[in-house]
């Protein structure tokens, strides 16, 4: 880069936070691959007239974008609610609603608030992997739990454990990312019970799941209970980064201590209020996935795999002698999943059916050459 | 909130980090009032054109929305990047310039990397208060030194600070905000020299000052000068939450080790781009600006208060025996303007020529008040 203003500078001569040193950003290679089912998006693209209505939208507000947003965003949040509220049969106001960039930026705005220096979270892992880089991120020291050795949580364990090390946030994935299994409801309990601080339930998949949302037991633990969403998945928003929670009001009260003023563009708050209007269009998509999701386990299956039974819009399936080959192997193939690091283990998301075709058209040639 | 769930529950109830109890939420009231004067807004709208080109480009990329953004907004740097090369003379490339939602995430994450618990950011107060915020909001520890009674900067006594009290990040704001003041080229190329990591030139107001950027310093001090960027003012993108950043490489490699992974927005990534393509139409609003700047400082000087001369989009100006009381009475003649803590203070945003009006007619009356 020598070329370039400053190029001959590098990462060594900076002064970096030294526990910053040798790390690697996050995130999965984004390749330009025909077949990608490696993020765990929605493949279907918002309906037309979602579409439409997000133009008109960003039409009307485009011409006030010289003033700043709405700092509390408190239209959409209201939005939030209801839909919330029609989802979950939970009667949720918008004073238990926050909304950020990505449900990233609401688990970091927790853990700015109730983690940071000197304070502990703790995960059951393999999970999403992202928890412990939000922990690092915000001098949060993680904690981790395992999980039994075919990824369910084993709730008395789990209560156990968090009896025991008393950390200040317990981060619970339900569905679980990258293994699909949602905890049992009894097993929350006594999680809730026994955690002497928060428990943010991460519900990013939690549409594809026939499980109640933990959002009903809020009522129950409101000193205790987050429940954090997103609007990337079943509501096929990635690109428009929505994330929320729902929690008791003081909650909310913590977090604008430390969001960052104005952090909701006027853009963001629009689209995703057009997104909303059209919930019942774009999660019409969800059985369809559920639909697919059965078909690419039992073909899985079939093929000899071993699926993990999954809640959510992706499968983890082994099992592989070396999982990154198969990986190559797959893009060999023109098809993105995801090494997500677990021993003889990959994660594919649930695509549309031709992608799943796809997917599973390379999953026999994989399996043919693996036999060799 | 006793009919909201959990709305019982209240702050004192939850584990909030003992550093942030008993603080307040940043930010000036959002009120609805005539004359919105308060928080350094372009009062231009987007031009038609530009508003058409956001719709535009918003409907070309909706479509897509259910796939993540590019993670690192390659396209939008190249235009950030060419902007600024145009705007500087200085070959700013890609690799050399980064993004965020606002400038105040972009020092978030510059104070993630390179400050955080058990280092030190130093600033030159009154200057934004944001600073000292992010600071906390990422453990790191604040000190402030002071500028001159004047709030001019003290360039000999500046460089003496930073070599005795080895900060470990430095904020310079140029224009200064809230007090107008630019720094001098050499006063900056002295801090840089005495400063033993980073020096953050943040140039929120830069475009309306007759100042060079301090970007031309870059290949000089390729391992120490970040230069922040803003596009809420100069662009009347405040709504659209855009900032950004100019330094060598390695900084924005450090940077990528800290952002939550999709931070931007695939709309805020296009809408931008849009605005970037309108630049000569939206910074044409900005001479005007800088004229209208005049005419309120001289009005106020002929008022008899004490205006500070600005290069920014806003004027600090006293003097005011209970400036709290004259905000108000400002506010009763629907002119929002904005009591930034500074004894005797207040300062006023430069608005379109009928805000100006409106507020330097109100000024007379809080003149004639004050002398009765």
């Amino acid at each position: 880069m020598s070329d370039v203003i400053g190029g001959e500078t590098t990462l060594a001569d900076l002064p970096l936070r030294e526990d910053l040193r040798g790390r690697s950003p996050y995130g999965a290679p984004q390749l330009d691959v025909p077949v990608l089912l490696n993020t765990n998006e929605n493949p279907f693209p918002p309906p037309e007239q979602l579409v439409d209505d997000i133009v008109a939208t960003v039409g009307e507000t485009a011409a006030g974008l010289n003033r700043y947003p709405d700092r509390d965003a408190v239209s959409l949040r209201e939005d939030l609610a209801a839909y919330l509220a029609g989802a979950t049969g939970v009667s949720v106001s918008s004073d238990n609603v926050w909304a950020a960039n990505g449900s990233n930026e609401i688990l970091q705005q927790l853990l700015q608030a109730f983690g940071g220096p000197g304070r502990t979270a703790l995960g059951f892992e393999p999970s999403y992997s992202m928890h412990p880089v939000l922990a690092a991120g915000t001098r949060t020291d993680w904690l981790p739990e395992p999980r039994r050795s075919d990824f369910t949580l084993d709730g008395a364990e789990a209560a156990r454990a968090v009896t025991e090390r008393r950390p200040d946030v317990v981060f619970v994935t339900s569905p679980n990312n990258p293994t699909g299994q949602s905890i049992d409801p009894e097993d929350l309990r006594a999680l809730l019970r026994a955690a002497p601080g928060l428990v943010v339930v991460d519900e990013a998949y939690v549409e594809f799941s026939p499980r109640h949302s933990a959002i009903s037991l809020l009522a129950e633990f409101p000193g205790k209970l987050v429940v954090s969403r997103t609007m990337s998945k079943a509501f096929a928003f990635a690109g428009g980064r929505l994330g929320y929670l729902a929690a008791s009001p003081a909650v909310i009260e913590a977090l604008l201590l430390v969001r960052l003023p104005y952090h909701l563009s006027t853009v963001t708050q629009a689209a995703a209020r057009a997104a909303l209007r059209h919930a019942d269009a774009t999660l019409g998509g969800v059985k369809q996935l559920v639909d697919e999701r059965a078909r690419v386990t039992g073909g899985l299956r079939e093929l000899g795999f071993t699926p993990v039974d999954s809640d959510a819009n992706f499968v983890l399936f082994g099992m592989f002698d070396d999982a990154h080959r198969a990986w190559q192997r797959y893009l060999d193939s023109g098809v993105l999943i995801r090494d997500v690091g677990i021993d003889g283990h990959l994660r594919v998301t649930i695509g549309s059916p031709r992608d799943n075709d796809a997917f599973l058209a390379a999953s026999e040639r994989v399996r043919e050459e693996l036999s060799r």
